[in-house]
């Protein structure tokens, strides 16, 4: 029996990440994320990891085979209208999760290319980033490399990893590989203000964001904003303007973060709900 | 370096529980309600499920020395206020949990005892729930089985389970084994309302909830229930206080629920901003 107020649906996000217990990055981030932004987390996970605010201590891969299952159970089921890949944990899952989203051409993909996390434990090898690079970017709609993904992702196999790239450069090799649009963060530059870049395969610099940068040091940070863009393709913006609001309220989450233990800060991907809160306590 | 907007940390609550890809119950239903109710989830994975709205199509237990890992990790790092645990996957998670959480004893413990699924998937046998009975109640604050799941719990090995207890009787039992309180819910009793109970220890029957029932079946009802159980706790409130909150929370989450799929609808964790946002946009 459906009763009226079931009848409005919000957008089904399907994402494909590691499952991370502080709750600051992985699934937990892409759940909380795609929550707060009005759609339905689906959320397959393809590694166990154990961490803290510190630091990853482990990671275990989900098999390729439950991987695919738990995806294929959603999408027979539900009308997925995003799909956000994060840590894809081994080569299997790489060229098995290819093959489900190739069968849905017409759902916008944003793949985050987790290379390392956001404190320097390594979290692809090289075999893991030449998957990526030729079975995922060809189905992706948005790219959301840091500087020094993007460096790792463009570079050639044979090239001197001590010349660097100028970052233009770098996106045009992305778009090369074929995603659509490479957001290209600058959270790891040096710079006093973070520039978000938006890159298109035609028309090259689409869109450019300045945000003041903020100080300390965040766990998840990259995981809130390509979880945001789906979340906002899936309520039907267009790239430009999903990219515009994905950031807003990733810096947002970012400025009411909260440090629960010796390392890094943790996003408040439910700060509307907190502030709302407190305002009503005072 | 610590920034004032720093300074406010949420209670943190810790989850054992099965991820559910879904979105309706397990982890991900931890992670949304915990967040929601302005509590911060961690959240231990304990196995990995394949499923959609209509059914349970594959469990894979997470080895417990996993489980203990991820959860050591966060206990060593951060002050957590209170435990939840779900679905526990294995005999051997069941006693690696239950050492980790003997050696936390001021911090209040929720156990949903999930046995089977809300649409009647099996997901523990004999021995994981004499474990259950043996090693977690006596450590558990507060209990919240359903009828069914009282009645498996508090039934003696030898006993015909064609006799049907009195509930009252049963939640004594339960008590008997260790637990402080019993919150004995109603949802699957074919009453017109529903009527959730919650005993304690010494002065039996504590008080008494009734709800109008509402039409259709949900997916993660009960994981929601004890999950906000977990995060009302972790804010301080006394028992009692504590599982009127959560059931005013589930009870609205459940009012909000959408049906993504062919199966049962799902809890809208966070109706409270949904319901801001459509205010909002009139």
């Amino acid at each position: 029996m459906i009763t009226p107020h079931l009848a409005c649906l919000p957008p089904l996000v399907l994402t494909f990440s590691a499952a991370d217990p502080s709750g600051g990055a992985g699934l937990q981030a892409d759940v909380l994320t795609i929550s707060a932004l009005g759609c339905h987390p689906l959320s397959v996970a393809t590694a166990i990891t154990v961490q803290d605010t510190v630091g990853v201590a482990g990671i275990m891969a989900v098999p390729a085979d439950w991987v695919a299952r738990q995806a294929r159970r959603l999408l027979a089921d539900m009308p997925v209208a995003a799909f956000k890949i994060g840590l894809l944990g081994s080569v299997e899952n790489i060229a098995l999760i290819a093959q489900i989203i190739a069968e849905y051409p017409g759902i916008p993909l944003v793949l985050d290319p987790i290379l390392a996390s956001g404190r320097g434990d390594e979290l692809a090898d090289r075999k893991m980033i030449a998957g990526l690079r030729e079975r995922l970017l060809p189905l992706t709609t948005v790219l959301t490399p840091n500087t020094l993904e993007a460096r790792r992702l463009s570079a050639g196999d044979e090239e001197d990893p001590a010349v660097v790239l100028p970052l233009a450069e770098c996106a045009r090799r992305l778009l090369d590989f074929g995603c659509r649009h490479v957001l290209l963060t600058g959270t790891h530059a040096r710079s006093e203000q973070v520039v978000n870049r938006l890159y298109e395969q035609r028309s090259g610099l689409l869109r450019q964001d300045v945000w003041p940068r903020l100080p300390g040091e965040y766990h998840g940070s990259g995981c809130t904003l390509a979880a945001a863009v789906a979340a906002c393709l899936a309520t039907g913006m267009p790239v430009g303007e999903a990219v515009r609001a994905a950031q807003e309220y990733t810096w947002q989450s970012l400025a009411a973060a909260f440090q629960p233990g010796a390392g890094q800060c943790i996003p408040d991907r439910n700060f509307e709900l907190r502030a709302r809160r407190a305002a009503r306590d005072e």
